[in-house]
């Protein structure tokens, strides 16, 4: 283990280095590559599919896990998007001259060695390894057991290019442990890692936060709010509304809970109950609401609750403090939203709530690195520092501060 | 302690959000009320003192300990200087439109309740919970046991200053339990505490890292070198090494190692042996050194170690590729510097050096929050990520994007 971390910690200081014409032109070798060996990666990937089988994994799962050629031309494709990404390496952050003349640049440089650890879809094994090599870090990646072939296959294509080119395979690499007891050890190696990145369950992201000393960034759950405040736009608030909820369900910023200032609830529940019904939303309201629209009961849980579902608990509340206060309770700091018209409300709720993303009059499902302009994603940080919120390649970068001088020593 | 740990989260919601200009009056308060306060605070720093007599502390550390009227004074000063800096709550970092008209604006904000532990100085505990407030955080402090009674006081006049402006005292709070039990107990309230901050010996910043669920940014050691490359200019070369060294021995920012390019070995080592022996400088050196001069053998052990006394280890190295080799290999990723007049040499190593701080003919002991211009330092950062190297004001926040639509939603 200990020989193999340090193989890729060595790997990570030839990426860290390389300039942006020979990433980019490793990750359109790496985009063919996948494409000439469709062949390969398919018939891996029929492992997999077997394995899910037997194993009575549901149809949604086999379906995330299935690979065809479509799919795989759909990954070169990322894999060239990412390489068109500007070189988030050597941008100069901030810089100034002292008086005495030192001049001193903050410079992004690569992370090091970043572990990400997600479940199922096998394109992130390509995606992911592709955003950690145009950032100059090396990706050691933990997929799912039940997509553990088709994982293999495509790491092999791209470890066969980077060699190819003369560079360190290692610069893309799988865990060489993925058992539980291995993950436990590995996320232990800050002397080797210098980021865990965990993308997948609660639990998942639990035992790796309570057990790693490497550094986490969390992408965990969301638990998000659109608050609709008295002085709000009916047809803003209804069609943010229905889009933040139903969109797309069963995504972390999709919102769970809807509050409603009581001084507009009586007008605007009924037409909320008669759209949701459309898209067949259960609704869960607090007693005014079913005092106003006659739904199901929301219990004190159903406001802890990320349903993941289509399923949306409603609270009338007195006035956007109220709003904020619930919000800062019951919310998982990930994104909300106000709906009105009002200058000094929304400025306070934008100030007030302390979640990733605040937004005034628009959905919460813009919160995600393609819909942000930031290009590829490698997710959504629920962390409160080094990255947080729609995650950039740029945020798989950290900084080091050049100073420049012609003798100056310190008196 | 969940029952505390609540007032200061809630505290930190209502320091987040106050204007400067409160922040601002509040502090030149708490340096008033320290002055006027100064005979109460000698008082009880008597008492730490008869401890530390009576448990035979070294007279440095006595002399740490100790607080007059003029450390007091300094110390308001030092509150009345973070009063005059920029508000870094509020920045805008960075901001576009997107095509649909979405404005997203990334601001920064304070990040939270944050814990500082740290070691005798009793002034630290002013320091940064000035820091701490007037960057809209709440500062949870620990100082030393042999500190606790001058700690107590200090913290009390200063939330006596916080109430009387209709705050939560709890903005300024020491640990409620300092034991080791207790501290192994808070660094896991993840739900409560945003980030620690351990300034002190390393065994203590190994507990904590090793413990913590709260994120940690550590200050740890510094392993710092100095290349004097072949294209180096004699006067330069002597002066920076002179002054990294010992200009103040002890500070994690002085070098431990000279590493001579053997091509100027036998021209500048005898005169860099002149040079150090004025200031009585251990030197020990590798066999190739002890060829050119006199002195005590380094041990393989030597390159490894932090001497933090008068003493440096010499290697003579071939060329720059070497030095970046070694530093890479032995350093602790603080600050290194390069002695040269060649440009691809000084870039190479600017670039190839995996440290917070990369100097081109200048001494380290510039990595400093204010030889940087940083104002007030929160301490010199040894992480990679959050904050890196010289840890200003403006280091403790975060961010979060503010999102302003009229009526987006997601297709």
């Amino acid at each position: 283990m200990q020989e193999f971390l340090q193989k890729t910690k060595d790997a990570s200081q030839i990426v860290a280095n390389l300039k942006g014409d020979i990433k980019n032109k490793v990750l359109l070798e790496m985009a063919d590559a996948l494409e000439s060996n469709s062949a390969l990666i398919i018939k891996d990937n029929e492992k997999d599919l077997i394995y899910a089988k037997e194993n009575n994994l549901s149809s949604a799962l086999v379906d995330r896990l299935l690979l065809n050629s479509d799919r795989i031309k759909s990954m070169s494709k990322a894999i060239r998007e990412i390489s068109a990404l500007k070189d988030p390496v050597g941008r100069v952050l901030d810089g100034w001259v002292l008086e005495n003349g030192l001049k001193i640049e903050k410079v992004a440089i690569a992370i090091g060695v970043v572990g990400i650890i997600y479940e199922s879809r096998p394109n992130v094994t390509s995606d992911t390894a592709a955003l950690c090599f145009k950032s100059g870090n090396v990706a050691l990646l933990k997929g799912g057991k039940e997509a553990q072939y088709s994982n293999a296959i495509i790491a092999k294509i791209l470890q066969e290019v980077l060699e190819k080119n003369s560079l360190p395979k290692e610069a893309v690499s799988l865990f060489p442990d993925s058992s539980r007891e291995g993950v436990a050890k590995i996320i232990k190696e800050d002397k080797y890692l210098d980021l865990i990145i965990p993308r997948g369950g609660e639990g998942l992201i639990k035992f790796i936060s309570q057990n790693a000393t490497v550094p986490v960034v969390k992408h965990d759950k969301g638990l998000c709010h659109a608050y609709i405040d008295c002085d709000a736009d009916t047809k803003k608030a209804i069609d943010i509304s229905i889009n933040s909820k139903t969109q797309r369900v069963g995504v972390c910023n999709a919102i769970e809970t809807l509050l409603v200032d009581k001084a507009i609830a009586i007008e605007i529940l009924p037409k909320l109950k008669d759209e949701f019904e459309k898209y067949n939303t259960e609704l869960r309201g607090c007693e005014l609401t079913r005092e106003i629209i006659n739904i199901n009961e929301a219990a004190e849980s159903d406001f802890n609750e990320e349903y993941l579902a289509n399923i949306i608990s409603i609270k009338v509340v007195d006035g956007v403090n109220k709003a904020i206060a619930h919000i800062n309770k019951y919310g998982s700091e990930h994104s909300e939203v106000i709906i009105t018209e009002n200058y000094t409300n929304a400025e306070k709720f934008l100030n007030q709530i302390d979640s990733a993303c605040v937004y005034v009059n628009a959905s919460t499902r813009f919160t995600d690195g393609g819909e942000f302009g930031f290009g590829a994603e490698v997710g959504v940080s629920t962390n409160k520092l080094h990255a947080r919120g729609p995650m950039g390649i740029n945020d798989l970068t950290t900084y080091k501060y050049k100073i420049y001088g012609d003798g100056q020593i310190r008196k």
